[in-house]
């Protein structure tokens, strides 16, 4: 149930700046912020229409504490679809403290992470998938990802799972229907046209439950595992791709011990690279603790990019057999998955080196389609356009040209596995000639997931969960 | 000269919170918003009234970048006295960097620091006192230096140097009248008038510039250094201090402030610590160097803190007469600074030791009125508020409770000291019966200087100089 309190907080970042934003919403919000407000015009501002700005001075008895600007929203026509008020004072952390301990003292609460939110969906402003896609749309950092939550928050996914659930409801009814009239055995519910929507559900939850692939990757980024022996280059490399000295550039052989994690947009998707150190055979306990690393993290990475410096191919050495070995090993132990080699530092070499390396490298990624292969220079910069064209090739944004419905929430995910587990059930029981009963308590427990998606099923806990994740103040 | 560009930035502080707010201003910023802009209720931005608050959708062609509230302030009811937009969007770094990028790329210009608060001084929202008095207020963080720019900044300060321009304008006036009569001897401007109104400025101007004293503490904070060997529980101490501003900040969850900041707010005026190593001779260079510091570190401090560990003066080691004549020595050296012996870790004595102990401080405290000395337990918290008590007292807030103008900044002050100079000559030629012609010529002189406070005389250097300091979007 809503709470009848009239909460507040800081909305904006915290920290200084030009201005920042307090919030009030609840029942009292508009006669709360009148309290402590003296408009420069002198009217009173439960007066005054919804959605207008008022310039005047927020005062504590005979103090001023700040000169702002208020903006009234009035019940229902706001976010929360109560009464709210946003403030908005001069930036300073200081004003803003002060500004937000007032109003404690005048009796409003400090708001919980994501309440104005939650009030929100109490209210029936938004949908459950709707008011997690506002999280995620504060939380997106790359275009991917905020055109997913976009959609979501403007309903595309409700929209999608609310017809499938709408037609699913009416043959539920129809078959409780029969219920009603067993005796007379009728059939008010089509079996031919069910089977159809079954059909239909089942397509549909499917193309979901896929998605999420695609979803998760966006929404958390891909993540590319980059090998190689020290010193060919790996943190140059990851810094000519970040364009920042974020990893530390160390002459010293072997220095990459730990992993580094960073994550960069390419084509509007976020990659995480995950730099690891070398993956030969060694006798040096730490490194060989590098070693054990470097396969967990290709194991998690969703693309390999194998580095090796150049000259070691052209000049017919040992090297050059040892890392034909590691990419076959790589090859072998994790054959779907895609490899780019990359042989590096080529401004070191010589246009005939250059010709041999390019022949060299045909064969490695002419062996399978999953291998690219790439002559770089990571210090001058050359051919890392190329590398990240290699890494968009991975992956499949065709659902997100399309404008399909993408789930990125593992909740979703959750609900819509368990909704199509019921409706094979149901579609089974069809097959079998179940009876109508049993059929419509499978139907009810699918619609009890889809409803969980939008919230039309929800129970505190599960609420608690959500909007905990929440910033404060939104 | 206002520049005709419409000029956007961020508002609110950079980095993710729940709201985010994006300023745009100039002639066109209207029409810039509507280009990109739907309005949920298919209004026309162009056409609402000022203060009013809209529901909508920033777009760039067929994408939606956000849905977001647009406020529309029309000139000249704004900050900056022109057209003003500001769009409230979802707080994600994404968001509020693709809706600046659009509206740069549809011809917007970047603004620059203070540029909107410039503009505001341009158009005659504000005069320049008012305007650095903005700067101030969001850079403030406790009550004293919040207060005084809050005075400043709703004219107080303005108010009070335009009152003795406007009287001192009128006789120079009526001097420079004189002169077109100056064949037939008659004198407009009442000596004796005069001399009291010079004499009632050079009052007000004395005021204000030993004001500058105090403001400048207030605004920059008093520093305090501790001073005491090492392990005598500084850290500790200045945590006692220290915490229980932090606990009233982090009741208010998600605005905690991470950095440990070594200021603290004592009856609402800012005490800066520094911490230092000890003072004692010694052989060891390392050390010598630390002390060295110490004593540039007690140079630069207001008070002095001296900290020791209570049992060594009760066991009347060899170590308690060092202690005595460090005391002395820093006495010695700077016999006009507040000092505060503190005997730390009195949790660890008897009542006997402690009754001792107490007989010693006073000792040296009654040796100088300049001397204070006080028990503590760092640990337990003993003694804490009267070490603040202490500290307070060697404030004068007295200008600050009485609500008078107070000078801290020292653009006004070397204004207000250059004009101090020109009423002195003043005040010279008027007892010497200086000729009328020379009188208005250092009259002149002196209105110039207080035109230079509040902005009637400027240039571009000095507002390049005072709004470089705003940060942008301000």
């Amino acid at each position: 149930m809503i709470n009848q309190d009239t909460i507040v907080a800081l909305a904006t970042p915290s920290g200084a700046g030009a201005i920042a934003i307090i919030r009030l919403s609840g029942k009292d919000a508009i006669d709360f912020a009148e309290s402590q407000f003296k408009s420069v015009s002198g009217k009173q501002l439960s007066k005054q229409a919804t959605h207008t700005i008022h310039l005047g001075h927020i005062i504590d008895g005979n103090r001023t504490i700040d000169e702002v600007l208020v903006s009234v929203f009035k019940n229902p026509n706001s976010y929360t679809g109560e009464h709210v008020v946003e403030i908005s004072c001069h930036g300073s952390n200081y004003i803003q403290q002060e500004i937000i301990q007032l109003f404690l003292r005048q009796g409003c609460r400090m708001a919980t992470a994501g309440e104005f939110t939650l009030r929100a969906f109490l209210n029936g402003k938004l949908d459950l998938s709707q008011a997690e896609a506002v999280a995620d749309l504060i939380s997106s950092d790359n275009e991917a990802s905020h055109q997913i939550a976009m959609q979501q928050m403007r309903g595309g996914f409700s929209t999608e799972i609310a017809k499938l659930r709408e037609e699913l409801l009416n043959f539920a009814s129809l078959i409780e229907l029969e219920l009603d009239f067993a005796e007379e055995d009728v059939e008010f519910a089509d079996r031919t046209q069910f089977k159809d929507l079954i059909e239909r559900i089942t397509f549909v939850l499917k193309r979901l439950i896929d998605s999420f692939a695609v979803g998760n990757v966006i929404k958390n980024g891909i993540p590319v595992a980059i090998v190689g022996e020290p010193n060919v280059g790996k943190s140059t490399l990851l810094n000519a791709l970040l364009n920042e000295e974020r990893a530390i550039v160390s002459e010293i052989a072997g220095t990459t011990r730990d992993t580094i994690e960073d994550e960069i947009s390419i084509g509007g998707i976020g990659f995480r690279f995950i730099d690891t150190a070398g993956i030969r055979d060694t006798k040096d306990v730490v490194e060989s603790i590098g070693i054990k690393k470097t396969f967990e993290k290709i194991e998690q990475a969703q693309v390999v990019v194998y580095l090796f410096e150049s000259d070691v191919i052209s000049n017919a050495s040992e090297k050059s057999q040892s890392i034909k070995i590691e990419i076959e090993k790589i090859k072998n132990k994790y054959p779907q998955k895609p490899l780019i080699v990359i042989a590096n530092k080529i401004d070191k070499l010589s246009e005939n080196t250059v010709a041999v390396l390019n022949k060299e490298l045909s064969v490695i990624s002419n062996a399978s389609e999953k291998i690219h292969s790439l002559l770089l220079s990571a210090k001058q910069g050359v051919g890392v356009e190329e590398l990240k064209a290699h890494l968009s090739s991975f992956v499949n944004t065709g659902a997100l040209r399309n404008n399909d419905t993408i789930v990125t929430n593992s909740r979703h995910y959750d609900s819509l596995l368990k909704a199509f587990e019921e409706i094979d059930k149901v579609k089974f029981g069809l097959d079998s000639g179940l009876s109508g009963d049993l059929l419509a308590i499978d139907i009810r427990q699918a619609l009890y997931h889809f409803g969980e998606i939008t919230g039309e099923i929800t129970n505190d806990d599960l609420l608690g969960n959500i909007f905990s994740n929440f910033c404060i103040g939104k």
